[in-house]
């Protein structure tokens, strides 16, 4: 097998997966998460895989991409990169960035890059017999900690059956669902979803989870739905319980005003985005923790480069997650493997996800005492399921959701609701 | 040939060249320039190749590092650098730094994994059939432009013959040796190293070259010798000669004062020489081009870590040299060819090495038009001379030199001399 390998063809192929009523701060999970699976097929016969968001305006975007990226030497990162960029001149950055609204300040760039740089690695670790973690510069550990991840919820989708997780919506819905979750999967740490509820209801809710969980690590992240002065009066009832407040209010000032009045670390994936916030961000002192996450950094590589950048600056680095799949999992946790660097337990939305549904086969994955071994097999160490792959897909047609919004879903539920940033 | 490779046997041989008497803020090169070779041989049977300072402690360094990292798979430099770090455990962490006293805040642990990250990915490449710029992720340009690195320098060494570039003392001189190195390597930058005469002098000198090389960007590093007051007299008097000011004055703080006042980009590799510099470095805006040096910056993809932190912070790159063989040179053209920023010609003292005079064959690395073609065969694309390497480091043993000390030499030739920063 030649270790020179150039990309002959590219198949972008959208797909859908269930996804419960979880609740945020802008509304509520539809019915079906929307993904995109990329896989790139090299003219000496491999292929490889990338995962990332599946909305109208990135898909578009994905498929000018691919047209230009035919050709590319598979380990000539920086020319896929300037491919990307060539693929975007006039294209204005807004919209497809998959997240409902809540981060729309990162880079399309690196978002449209990233899932081309994960299958050009999955198939450099085929042609070398080496698992990614080796190409990012090996791994420091054999183990990735994931946290459980909490939302509010609703027991289901309106006019549909309950789900089996149920409600949670109040501290003994949120500590049921904790318990259930840890039974299950083994996890030390624990992040909530705020930003539903007022804010006295979710101090309640992480003080029902510390005396259920003593001594387990808390987080909350209210996706920016407080004031600063709520964020600072939230985070003093919370002083010695959280590990880390999560973008209590929004953009780098008001983060910033928060981080100088609270002694725990705030951590973010919104406020600092993308390589353009991180000169503010650092200067103005607003965040201790960023949560990297390979979708919007621009793949694993520059996850790499953000990862030396917080250490350099004396910042911590955990991971956040969108609901995904198998692929984003194996990209997840062989980044996180070859990043000494990455302490905190990863977010993932793994849990929340039909555990048949996938686009990977199983077994690459499982976890174990909350946490996830690092593949082995050369490249991701995922195998694509192409019956999967086409069923997901079918159900991608058919679901009608073609672009992430939770506010829609829930105006659609309930007409009264309103769309407010800060919201208490 | 499998792509696993462990580290099997490292063998460290410390050479001698011959060094002209190059003039510098701190006195004057000795007849000898010390160079440390690292080998690293792997259990299958492949072989990888550094270049780093040959000072006393830091052999010794290298020799304790060595020891360690035996059993290591070449591809996983985290563990690696563990155990470097490991092997430094208790060390101070001062001498051995290789620049005559002029850098010393460097990182010790960083300067002496460098010479084994490179053998590794040299390694590396061996076994994959890939240069060391694709495995640093594509090289952008095929051929990197050097600067004309031009010296004060006496006709000779004291009691030795005059070498054949002869005297450059004065304007005239420095002009008469930029044209000879023009003429023979064709390059199209000229740096001058100052810091030696009267800064009126040095003015002199480089309105000299602007006039006889029109358009050809120049650059003046006075190695911190001037007060911040000289520094802004100096560099207004050269405002609109300069491509940019190196390290006018010492440390963060004078840097920073001096940029506030010059329109000109001030340039670093004395006052940011670590990643523990940058914080401080960029909060205060102390400099605008950092001259990166995979020797102390922790090899070639901690340099491609720099060069990503130097894009985030908008400040240019250019690359520092010190007296240096062909594997330094493979490795710098390898680096500069996969980092796209790295926009600025590079340095290097090539011209004033004897030319026979090296420890890799000759023919991989050639200067034309100011540029080395980058090597596109496997690792570094240099080969190791063992004949030259015997003969260089019998003439290491033979020289007696075992640290760098441009000082010391010049007060055995002038008892007068004394060591002063700022000097004006």
């Amino acid at each position: 097998m030649p270790t020179r390998q150039r990309i002959a063809d590219v198949e972008i192929t959208p797909v859908a997966f269930q996804d419960p009523p979880l609740l945020n701060a802008v509304g509520v999970h539809e019915p079906f998460a929307i993904r995109a699976i990329v896989e790139i097929r090299t003219d000496e016969g491999l292929s490889g895989l990338g995962e990332t968001y599946g909305d109208t305006k990135h898909l578009e975007r994905l498929r000018r991409a691919a047209e230009l990226v035919t050709g590319t030497d598979v380990w000539d990162l920086n020319a896929l990169a300037g491919r990307v960029r060539t693929s975007l001149q006039g294209d204005s950055g807004t919209g497809g960035h998959g997240m409902a609204g809540m981060v729309t300040d990162s880079s399309t760039a690196d978002a449209v890059f990233s899932p081309f740089e994960v299958a050009c690695l999955d198939i450099q670790g085929k042609a070398t017999g080496l698992p990614v973690s080796s190409l990012l510069g090996g791994a420091v550990r054999d183990r990735i900690d994931y946290s459980a991840y909490l939302f509010y919820k609703w027991a289901g989708h309106p006019g549909a059956e309950p789900d089996t997780w149920g409600a949670a919506l109040d501290p003994d819905g949120v500590v049921a669902q904790a318990r259930r979750m840890i039974d299950d999967y083994g996890f030390s740490a624990i992040k909530l979803k705020g930003g539903v509820f007022e804010p006295d209801e979710e101090i309640a809710a992480i003080k029902a989870l510390a005396e259920a969980f003593p001594g387990m690590p808390l987080r909350l992240d209210p996706n920016a739905a407080w004031t600063v002065d709520t964020s600072i009066r939230v985070g003093r009832k919370l002083d010695g319980v959280l590990e880390y407040l999560e973008d209590p209010t929004g953009g780098i000032e008001g983060m910033a005003e928060v981080a100088r009045k609270l002694p725990m670390p705030l951590a973010t994936n919104m406020a600092v985005v993308s390589f353009a916030d991180l000169d503010p961000g650092i200067r103005r002192n607003a965040v201790r923790v960023v949560l990297s996450d390979h979708h919007f950094w621009g793949g694993l590589r520059r996850s790499r480069l953000l990862a030396g950048i917080c250490e350099t600056f004396g910042m911590s680095l955990s991971m956040h997650s969108n609901s995904h799949l198998g692929i984003s999992l194996a990209a997840m946790t062989h980044l996180a493997a070859a990043t000494p660097n990455l302490t905190y337990a990863c977010d993932t939305h793994w849990p929340w996800k039909d555990q048949e549904e996938d686009v990977v086969k199983p077994g690459a994955l499982t976890f174990s005492e909350g946490a996830v071994a690092v593949p082995t097999a050369p490249g991701l160490g995922v195998e694509l399921d192409r019956d999967k792959l086409g069923a997901l897909h079918e159900q991608f047609l058919r679901c009608g959701i073609r672009d992430r919004d939770d506010t829609g879903y829930m105006r659609r539920i309930d007409p009264a609701y309103e769309l407010r940033k800060p919201r208490w």
